[in-house]
């Protein structure tokens, strides 16, 4: 196999309607549409059960990508792993991740470089949802993945991100919708954990349904519940001596909503000081965040009380984001992150994981 | 004069209808309910127009000191500056604090140290609100409260706390609610910089309403408009040598809400690091912070698009106050801020001001 | 047993922290603080968690009757009824239902009139909550109202209004604060339905937790959850042959959230046309609405989508309210129901219960 | 000219992104989709500034017609009116109404029936938006829409629809958005009133922005503002002689918000009564309604207060909605109704403008 490279390019996008930024890079020749493998997105919608931004952001980078790739609006999904979650609250920017990966150029740098491994499971049927059928599938794909970037050592892998199914809207509704998306994304995330190594497949009962112990898990994983597949999509992202190019990816587990600690560990591990904040042409290096966690379930953060579990006029969630996107911008001085939370098995308990992809000069 | 000494005390107080905390400080000696001089608090509600959580706190910590001072419970607002702000979005918790002086114990650490200055306006007509009179009564006031400190020189001001008057709930509605609390607070923070010599009277056009130029104003007063006074109430923050103590006070402006580097610049004069984080002993020293600010009225953050003010499910100004909890919950690890917003003259355009009350080791 | 007679005023109450028009009622001479047996009020906050308006009216509302029954503050709750829910969507408006009896004047209109009877249970414990001792002590207490109205047949009962108990804010967060308030109302609904005859107790199995089964209950029955108490009080009404004076109660059964028919029929029963809406003077005879009912579940209303359910910005119990509230007024032309969601064995799945108490002419 | 005839279908629309039922419709060859000249629409968003529904549901519907129109999808709304309302709270149904004329076939019933009229005024420079160019331009179109129905008389026309322009998202923040809607609105309505007769041309001030005078006005239009167009579309409805067909329009007039009699009065007009509400067979002649009016800007509805206008939580119009919606539907027994507020000389204050569209038998 030819040496291989791969790199991410953030394009901003303010309304989910308009793919113009998108169709801007592409047409300025800095990256050929074919070499697109996955775009994550983040839309301004609410994030929630009625968030149509996801779903209205997806056809219009669909829209974008169709003529490019010669195929059909409809058959993009299927070729690129499209990926988005909505809630820009606070001082958060709605944007995309573009991941591309090919042959390396002769000039490209030598590695360890940035490295981008694709798999996607079968497709799963409604009752196998949140269930080990869910897990031992996202298992699969994560080492299909792995095996996909060359790699052979799961210790190597920084992140694995996945899109999981959920039924399509209108098949559930109120607690129910909630309920399944935790048990899908608790499945694929217990696989990711058996994949890596970092669970043992024999510490969990599978006969019905995954359990759910926030002590097992991973920490190097995000998992998005999705209504537009009934397949699981995973890209594994590592550094590989084999890869080539100018791009690195680092992870970290933060053990709660202000471990900024471990946010400028991460990032001195990439070459960027944060003392307190990043310059602005460190800034410039810093391509793309990507953060899984949840708000505290006891209410509590540190000595304090919190709110944001009893309010009923904004959802946990939402001021969840806003918070964990100040405290990260107070480091980076930037307000692209890709904030989702949902972090069965992939977070610890009231904490966060963290993925920052950087130019590694 | 007999020398004196001031402190400030933090209380939580998660629910607004439970004054326990404050009562239990009281009880064990702490503090002498006859010393206190203002309470401040944030409580759990949404911080705009529907807000009773304000009020029911106000009653509920005046029925908490009513005893203790022998007074009726309606007069502890005539005595004691209640001041209090809705809305703990994200991270930030519910709490008072609480002000006091009195005459500085033999064994007090001598100044420089916390000085607390008081003054009241007369009562303001309706037809004063937002006018030359509101902002030449406040100018006088804050005068008075800078010689209650028995200091001379307006530039040793760190910071003025105002309360300001607004028309009680019901007499106006929807929009009109806003743009009077808006006024109300421009009038009074340009009495603030006229008092500090921030701004020339001169140049401020009174004939009718005060002038509305965000490059006018001062960087050290944080003004919160009240329904339940007509007068505008002040406390002026200083460090005075001639007063005597374990406190001390800080302020900065921040440029835009991720200007963490000007957070840690504050921080450092306080003798507190954040490199990135305060450690656990420093946050201990940390008693108090108070942030006024807005968010950025043209939609943008540094290189980004920011959806805040475009969002009509969630106040911009919610949004903001999660957002910048984060940020400077980063730096100080801590979630208890006064964080208001509705900084007109107080802050730069889509920046902040920013106090800090420190012990001072 | 003197003759008894019973009232119900109707009182404005916009603000939580206003108790100026209920001190006027009472001041005029209107009626006798010591002969209000329960207050009832709708206040406007959220309805949900974090709604403080409800705590903040019930003590607003023991403010102003202690000091004219000449007991302290904290000792009203115990001798008066206070119930009140937040919420005021749409239409609806703030508002209090004084309930009072005593002897009846010898001028009072001969009955069959208006007739309230009262009981609480003992202190309930929290392993008690939603299980057989709170369906049980529910059941007794409803017996013992039914009997305090000297009517012996439970079919005679147009409406019970229970107060029953959950844990207080703070204990619980998140879901578990809905699940505990649901299962609290099912095990007191339940208690209503054995009273009342609506449903055998050997229907119900009750080792572990009350079966939540909507084929079982009763249509007599308001039931809403409480902070401030551990006991449920209860509060039946009937039209009593033995009982004077100038008012009645009726009570119907609503099919689905469109079910104006019903309405029309209760009206008409109670004297009142509405073709489509009552006239301004038939207005006046209409004193107090109470309607207590879900969204449907399945989030079909007749032949049409609703999103209520799916709606992540508004709760769906806000829409529910806002949009019955609408649905009685198109009828009744008046503004002024005590609309609570949670009809857990008390409504038909997708549908209401609603009580009218009017004037006899 | 042939006689001609028109129709109006109603289609289900749960999902902005699901044109599945439209095409069914089309399909199954209940309508020739080259016959359809507007598409209104009811979408789940918040129907605010940022509802992103209406945009995806516009290209969901373009996606639908452009293949069975032979265009592009881009060119579809030059040759339809595509007009998209967000929100459906409450018992409100997403749905579209999709209007159609062409020549009548020899068995269509005789007049007089429902006469559709279109126009398109020029494109407006963003300088225009709001005033007296907009307002002549408007009146130019209705005046055009008339003549294209061959009826002369203005009294006969019973609605008007208008679609008028605002600036794209992102070209202003917070109330500058909401400002600009207001004002553009205002000037078509007022364009409409001058077109009609019920305002005359030289009692509006137009040098520069058109008055804001709720007295002035007509009572039978609906605009809405919209994004995707610089021209003002019209499209009038009236029940003319010449016209053939099974469908009648009929419009009313509603003093607040429950003015059920009203309502009532229009049905009764339609053939339809509601004793309180139409019977299903009834029903199913209601084919569609088109309500437009605001909140009551003094917060006061008949004799008590309303909260809408104080909720920060809940913007007042969503109030609105959900209460007019089931207000509607206690006599209509339906929850389809095109539902919008920013009745700017459209509605009395506090009022609202009713269409009602119904088969003839």
């Amino acid at each position: 196999m030819a040496t291989r490279s791969a790199a991410v390019h953030r394009v901003a996008m303010p309304d989910p309607g308009d793919g113009s930024g998108l169709a801007a890079l592409l047409d300025a020749g800095a990256l050929d549409a074919r070499a697109i493998v996955c775009v994550m997105g983040k839309t301004p919608g609410n994030g929630l059960t009625n968030d149509h931004t996801r779903e209205f952001a997806t056809r219009t980078v669909a829209a974008v990508l169709a003529p490019r790739l010669g195929i059909g609006v409809d058959d993009v999904r299927a070729r690129v792993m499209l990926l988005f979650s909505g809630g820009t609250e606070g001082i958060l920017a709605p944007h995309l991740l573009v991941f591309s990966r090919g042959a390396a150029a002769p000039e490209a740098a030598p590695g360890p470089a940035l490295a981008i491994g694709l798999a996607r499971s079968r497709a799963l049927r409604p009752n196998e949802l949140g269930r080990a059928a869910q897990l031992d599938a996202t298992a699969d794909a994560v080492r299909a993945a792995l095996a996909d970037t060359g790699l052979a050592d799961p210790a190597a892998v920084a992140w694995v991100q996945v899109k999981c199914p959920i039924p399509p809207p209108g098949a559930l509704h109120g607690d129910a919708v909630a309920g399944i998306k935790k048990r899908s994304r608790a499945a694929s995330a217990l696989g990711v954990a058996v994949a890596l190594g970092d669970v043992a497949r024999g510490a969990i009962e599978t006969d019905g349904e995954p359990i759910v112990r926030p002590d097992l898990g991973t920490r190097r994983a995000c998992v998005t519940a999705a209504i537009d597949s009934a397949r699981v999509d995973v890209m594994v992202l590592a550094n590989a001596p084999e890869w080539r190019g100018d791009f690195q990816v680092g992870s970290t587990a933060l053990a709660d909503m202000l471990d900024a600690p471990a946010v400028a560990g991460l990032l001195r591990r990439l070459g960027l000081g944060a003392t307190p904040q990043l310059t602005p042409a460190e800034r410039t290096r810093l391509v793309g965040a990507i953060l899984k966690g949840d708000p505290p379930a006891d209410g509590r953060l540190r000595d304090a009380a919190s709110v944001m579990l009893d309010d009923s006029d904004i959802h946990a969630i939402r001021h969840y984001r806003a918070a964990l996107g100040g405290m990260l911008g107070a480091l980076t001085g930037d307000s692209h992150v890709y904030l989702s939370a949902g972090a069965e098995h992939q977070a610890p308990t009231g904490g966060a994981v963290l993925a920052l992809i950087a130019r590694r000069h």
